[in-house]
């Protein structure tokens, strides 16, 4: 049954797509699509540690999220360009580190640093949900590096990935394009592993606060998308010959 | 059954205390205690909207959360002060604005700016969940202060409230202090209204992803304590004559 | 004979209180009010020094001054949070620190650093000088504090306090409330020892410039205030035990 | 006869590839490739022009240069996250921005700015050349788009390419890649149009200074090349069937 | 009786110079040397206000201080070129602004600025105070520019210049150089009127507390130079044609 | 035969002098006029290098272009004192040190560093090529220094200097003042060594592009007039007992 814009069901994903080795020098290379939402996501091992995390054995994953001045309908300054880096950029900067911290081991990872470079190009709604979904891609690309040149191994604690849903017309819908997120009453955010537990869960009533169920519900129809975003990333990987369980602890 | 270093009950909120006008000048004043955590509230009416929001016949309610340098045991630099402002300070206050912002009808608010400031004197966890708390009561004050001048009425939408929880040694905790939130597996921090409905949910897993049930517990536990927090609000602001129902719609 | 708004004697202080330990963690702690003017001191032992101080065997005493952004009848952005911060505030704060820094030994004090964090809750007039007497109980807080831990023993030099006075309407006034300032033709604030030497005088004349006269009586009166300024520090410091004397060298 | 690593007589261009609407909402969108340097140009029609402008019946063009953080071998921050813009990225987008003004007729834009982003993806030397000559194709997208729409017409002056050209080991050569850069004794960048004119000549001794006749030899390399890189502009445009014929004045 | 390095008395000044009209574009300039200290002084007149004195019928003098990168032994960075400006500069350029702010009767000076810079190329101790006194020439010149072009009349109040006197040695001495000032006890800043009166007084113990009679000795020794330095001032501004009568109201 | 404002010919400099031992700090220190444009430049030796320079066993060469708020006719905010520095800033500098690189063996100067300092006193055009005529002046003067001390020897590697030319009402002119600037179609700037090879070659035309005769015909007027500027730098370091023989390698 379609109730959406684009024709999709309530609980269908957007077009999928994750094409990887898409700049020559980062470790991992990503470009995700989700419908008309596109992200450059490149992933960089980097063997020095901010002074507050050396010495102490172990490593740590961060990541920075930009907005192309065009992404959008209206050109936006670039962030930082003209004083301050918006508070939404750090937000949503914080949380993609948050979720793929979760998916390292960072032990086994060794004083190194991975950052996560999200740069979207085009935007049309669930661009951090995209961005940690492409970015697990990328960092996994990037463990692989360290495995192979025998630096650091076994440092993959879990597959991870994200995904939006809210509450539209009454309606609980997966995905939210753009036009669907402005006009949502509630927006949430998951990301979980590949065996269906939680990293993280964000959801917020944009208007008036909402029933506890509403939130239930949005939980599990994000739950319910999590095999597809991780077997889209899985296919993403085996196409260039990386397979999760060598790089597992 | 005690299992806390403060001999709380897992369900336990801290002693809560809420003083107002505490300070001269802002039209809602409050000083909010959770435990040791200590925040000064001040709620201030600004009459012009910055030039994003002008005329379009709604307000805005926007919040500023700052660390005192020696609210913690060791000295910070005061944000802002040496170069950029904190990626923390960012999040949770753009949080607290989110949450207050559930609380206000912004149209009967009318062309005008509610400026929350949240001052952290003594930080032992659960600042930005006390923020929200004693928040709204700074924003009750400010209301009363336009109902009784005539400028704004029937601007209350829904009484506001938060607190935290996290999974600590396996067990469900409510109201975190530090050192239990340092090992907590899971922080989660609830914002509902009077009626158990939500405002907002985050909640993240700081070491390994964990199980959804976790997620729901804590819920229910942050759920349980509102009816204790949205009493301590009433009772505060009875003791000045404000009475939350004349704010409404 | 009272000429002023508030019934005071031209050479009377308005009511002042020296609350003690009003935050939990730092060294010297203080809450100073003086009339509606209120200040949060802290004073914060550091044990790293400045870089272009160390290696040198002698310690600094240096202090920040903020304006709670309510802390007068209208907002005002947080010093740093928006742009630059104000001349206003490091004019001050530069003051502030060489007084206090006139209370130490900096030879006794050793490699060590002590701030003096100001936090303007309440603003009246006269908050620098205030600072600067609330801020002497602070210092010598943290200042027994070494002592007791035996760090450092007989850093106290001389005990400092200050005040402000003016000519308002013609009469030289004592301790000037923001109404008699704003009118003051002069305005002079003076940083004293208990045995009456001066640390710093800072005399404006606000309008037309004044006979050298004014300023000798803005002197006398400003002095002769000084005994009341430290009977008031050494109770506050009696009421938790700490003897200026034991602090001497 | 080959002198070079890959192989290219020391007249020839790298493989040069152009592509046009890479990305959704630009007015103009490219993504121009010369060898593996590869950056993404987008021009956007802005309506409000920058205060000093307005008024004064004329246009503006102006351009921002952005290198990716992993665009080289080694990550770099990106400019204005971490304090200030860089150096070289000013000089850049300044040339980039004069050498694209050339190419249009102000008073017949109007009193709008096109402004020119260009990301740098991947890096290998001659990334502002590569900026112009791609930016020059955005631009006349954009300027299609004002035809169009009916806002601006005739507003094409001049069709502008460019190119580097330098002194490697004694020999000159044209389009130089990065190990050719770094090891040239001059290094000279043309901006041209397509009747042979030039818009902008610079030229930098990078270690000894080097004889006029080098200079002389490099501008003629470079002007050699103009007509193939103002084909392979036109082909591009022609493609999505715009014609410059129909963008002059 | 010489007890100083250079042989001058104690209540001698430095060899004091006193140019005009040494840059082309300003309404007042010129280069004051007192000793090695050199200043160079220029007042520009600014027909905009600063948004919060518009409308208010009143002008207003402001100063800009700005020491030059080698003004001193060693090279320093320009301020604000690297971070923030220094305190020690914002200080000063407040001190230099209200001082020369006494002069000027703001309602006569009409809806206009004045901005004084002062860029200090030779540093030998008194910057501050040669920089007052050469001020009002720029000042008086400017003053003048608005008397000839009939934009603002009488709007000059008071003839001020500075100086700076202190302990050195147990002695007062007036118009410390750099080495004096380094080893001083007290360190005085007066800026006064042509009649003597007092328009401020800056009076710090660099060391141990002072009592009251040095700082009133040091006054003295102050005051006792003004009519040399008024002298100065007319004579430097006689030779270029102006009378400071004919710009009084 | 004269066509310019000043009487000129189209190949003749403006009056050039050039004055040393200006300030008394710097080790190298001149004034420069050309005409109107006056520039005080410093050359500042710094036995620390940048931490990314370190340890190579070579020094560097870098420039700051600073433009008094009062070189021009109207006054404009110091460069960083309001925000970021200037891009036309940036520009320049960036080419002032490049030039005066090319005149130094970085080898034979050291782990050290020069700073140029070029403060535009009086602005009417040409004050980048005057800054690097003067610069080298300094620079010379610094290598002097060091040469005599004992630090290094033999630095010299070229004698530099700068002019600009450009095309005016269809004319190839030398050296333009700002009223000819300002119409030029094409500006070009020359920096070459005594021999008449060339360091850097800029050109830009400004409005409409220009056929390459027209560059070429602006280098040989500017080529023209090197023997001149290295004559005038020549006698100004021979009246201080310079002798660029003795500097070189």
């Amino acid at each position: 049954m379609s109730t959406r814009l684009d024709g999709r069901s309530t609980d269908a994903l957007r077009p999928l797509k994750i094409e990887t080795r898409v700049q020559k020098n980062p470790e991992g290379s990503v470009m995700i699509s989700s419908g008309v939402t596109r992200i450059l996501v490149a992933a960089s091992i980097d063997e020095s540690l901010p002074p507050w995390l050396r010495g102490k054995g172990s490593g740590w994953v961060t990541a920075e999220y930009a907005m192309h001045p065009r992404a959008n309908p209206h050109r936006q300054d670039r962030d930082g360009r003209r004083g301050k880096v918006d508070g939404r950029t750090t937000e949503i900067q914080r949380l993609i580190g948050r979720a793929l911290r979760a998916a390292v081991d960072m032990k086994k990872l060794g004083e190194r640093q991975i950052v996560i470079d999200c740069d979207v190009l085009d935007a049309d709604g669930g661009t951090r949900t995209a961005a940690i979904t492409g970015g697990f891609v990328a960092l996994a690309m990037a463990l692989d590096h360290l495995r192979r040149t025998g630096l650091a191994a076994g440092a993959l604690r879990a597959q991870v990935a994200a995904i939006s849903a809210g509450m539209v017309d009454g309606k609980a819908m997966l995905d939210l394009a753009y036009v669907e997120d402005s006009k949502a009453d509630v927006d949430l955010n998951v990301v979980a592993t590949g065996d269906g537990a939680l990293v993280e869960v964000q959801g917020t009533a944009e208007g008036p606060p909402v029933p506890r169920a509403h939130f239930d519900t949005l939980i599990d129809l994000s739950l319910g998308a999590m095999p597809a975003l991780m077997s889209a990333q899985k296919s993403a990987l085996a196409s260039i010959g990386i397979d999760l369980d060598l790089l597992r602890g």
